[in-house]
């Protein structure tokens, strides 16, 4: 469930070793993969066929991309939508491509490069930097992607971390069971980073063009504690509590932790693009939560999983072998109680905006 | 005079140690800063005024860009010279910037991307790969620029490593002193290099935009034995050779290693020029070699510039510590003999293409 994707503060595991982001992103592979058709499916009906008459080039744009090879295989699905497209329409010479691969500056770009399809179809850049701020030229992209990265928020709401705050989230890493004035203050600061997303984005895609997104949410209907994700920090925090309670680690350890991740609903997501005025929400839904099977197995995985999205939040806080200790005692959790993990109450949000406005090629 | 720039194979060092690109790029820098004043000629003079004017953003691409600073300051001039323009030609809003930076995909990147400045005026990327070939999709840049970079070679001419062939460079790292069919090699290579940049450029930049570029040659009348260039890889070269005979590297290793460099003159850049035909010539000229002082410290500084240009292609040939050692005795030899560096016959080529064409925006 929870992302690779890193915050500047937070660096991710690049490389090739048995924690690292290419050796335990299956799971957002395979919900790439079942979002596969769908954003087939929005470059078909969606994209504005204007922007492709004029034999400019087609550019692409993932955002939070880390570094492979889940987003080579996302932009290639994007790219043979938009050719299927063209021979739908038989618009004569098909275009170039360009395509940005977007990720914040401690993002291992180098391992990025170097592993780069030896056959893709496009011209590759990399760019560096917040996608919650401007990236590219205005009106200069004609498809956004984003996948498993726009749940993590751009910082940890400060009242969070103050004791003399109402909102002080003690004893806790995550706001899963918080109080009200927790859940309120990562949902003002998700909804902030939001809005610069899309003021952003809004400035940067082509009138007709597309921000495709898919990442971890929340069922309108369902709490916040009742959410797999809420949970299933709320049992990491447990564990590091317990750590603290043995005197392994010192309390203000805990206190200091907070995991920058919001789980938005459907209809907070909506609230935020209406507000920005500038897109029309051309398709928003719940993607079923693949259940994991009730397996050791399975608790093994998703624990790694776990820890390779929000290790370089705990790094600087935790010595190595102490974070070692922490997803050892967490793993076990996990398989005590599978049902945690293997029942619903999870939703991936996807969702397909398309720019208004005039549509002219710049 | 040697490139800081590095060949897929031949990476230079990044970093910040004292042998690094960063702290010995002073020689490029200060042959830059003699470039800057041109280089704001050719936009305001050459730059088709057509493609500013319809608020499309300006893209430029440095090829060659290695990890900056160099390269930030040579982008933030160009920018500012076409930022110049608009005022004089009184162009109401200005337009976004995008810069490429672009080098061999061993480039850091990372380095580049952590150290871009933090006022920049521009949205940047980062593009691996080989300038020799194509990197942008077609007719979307509007400046080209290439400091220090277009004398290396793509790779060393195979004929002048193979003991069978008549071009066999034996002795020797470089083709200064050697026979006619050795220079014929690498001469050879280079115009294959070049018309291949040429033809890339010429697919990717806008009708009317320009390609800027900088590098050390050879005058037209000077023979390649007497080009300065030529003269310091010789010596490089008999410094080597004088280790293998004392035994302490085995002859072999000199057999294996050439320098993948070509000085041209501006005759012969012209004559590919030519041939390509998408270009006219703005400028040609040779900019005057910056003659060292003949002091210790000059020559020091000198043996360190090369060193940091040419190292990582005796990396894997030769151990550390015979690297230490063959540049100590390389800087020895300079300091002996001030005049082969402090004299003329040298010439830094500083060339403006500008694209043929009917100019229409895309």
């Amino acid at each position: 469930m929870e992302s690779s994707k890193s915050t500047e503060a937070y660096p991710m595991k690049g490389g090739d070793g048995v924690c690292s982001y290419t050796n335990n992103s299956s799971y957002q592979k395979s919900l790439s993969e079942v979002a596969m058709s769908f954003i087939c499916e929005a470059v078909a009906e969606k994209l504005a066929v204007e922007n492709l008459a004029c034999g400019h080039p087609i550019r692409i744009a993932d955002l939070g991309c880390s570094i492979g090879p889940n987003t080579f295989i996302a932009v290639e699905n994007i790219i043979n939508s938009v050719q299927i497209k063209y021979e739908t329409l038989t618009i004569s010479a098909p275009p170039d491509f360009q395509v940005f691969f977007n990720d914040h500056i401690s993002n291992d770009f180098n391992t990025l490069f170097k592993t780069l399809p030896a056959n893709k179809q496009y011209f590759a850049a990399g760019v560096p930097g917040s996608f919650y701020g401007r990236l590219f030229p205005r009106a200069s992209i004609h498809v956004f992607h984003s996948s498993f990265a726009l749940h993590w928020l751009s910082k940890v709401p400060k009242e969070v971390t103050e004791k003399s705050s109402g909102a002080w989230n003690k004893g806790r890493v995550h706001y899963g069971g918080a109080d009200d004035g927790v859940i309120m203050a990562f949902r003002q600061q998700y909804m902030k980073d939001m809005e610069g997303f899309l003021k952003a984005r809004a400035d940067e895609v082509v009138c007709g063009g597309l921000v495709v997104v898919l990442m971890p949410g929340r069922p309108n209907e369902v709490p916040h504690c009742e959410c797999i994700g809420n949970v299933l920090f709320e049992v990491l925090g447990c564990c590091l509590l317990a750590m603290a309670k043995q005197g392994k680690i010192a309390e203000e350890t805990v206190e200091s932790l907070n995991i920058p991740i919001y789980y938005a609903s459907p209809q907070e997501l909506e609230e935020i693009v209406d507000r920005n005025g500038c897109f029309t929400i051309e398709r928003m839904e719940g993607l079923a939560h693949i259940a994991e099977p009730e397996t050791k197995h399975a608790a093994g995985r998703l624990g790694m999983g776990i820890r390779v999205g929000v290790e370089g939040i705990f790094k600087g806080h935790l010595q190595d072998e102490m974070i070692d200790e922490l997803f050892e005692s967490y793993t076990k959790k996990l398989e005590q109680a599978p049902s945690m993990y293997s029942s619903g109450g999870a939703a991936i949000l996807y969702s397909v905006l398309r720019r208004k406005g005039k549509i002219y090629n710049r």
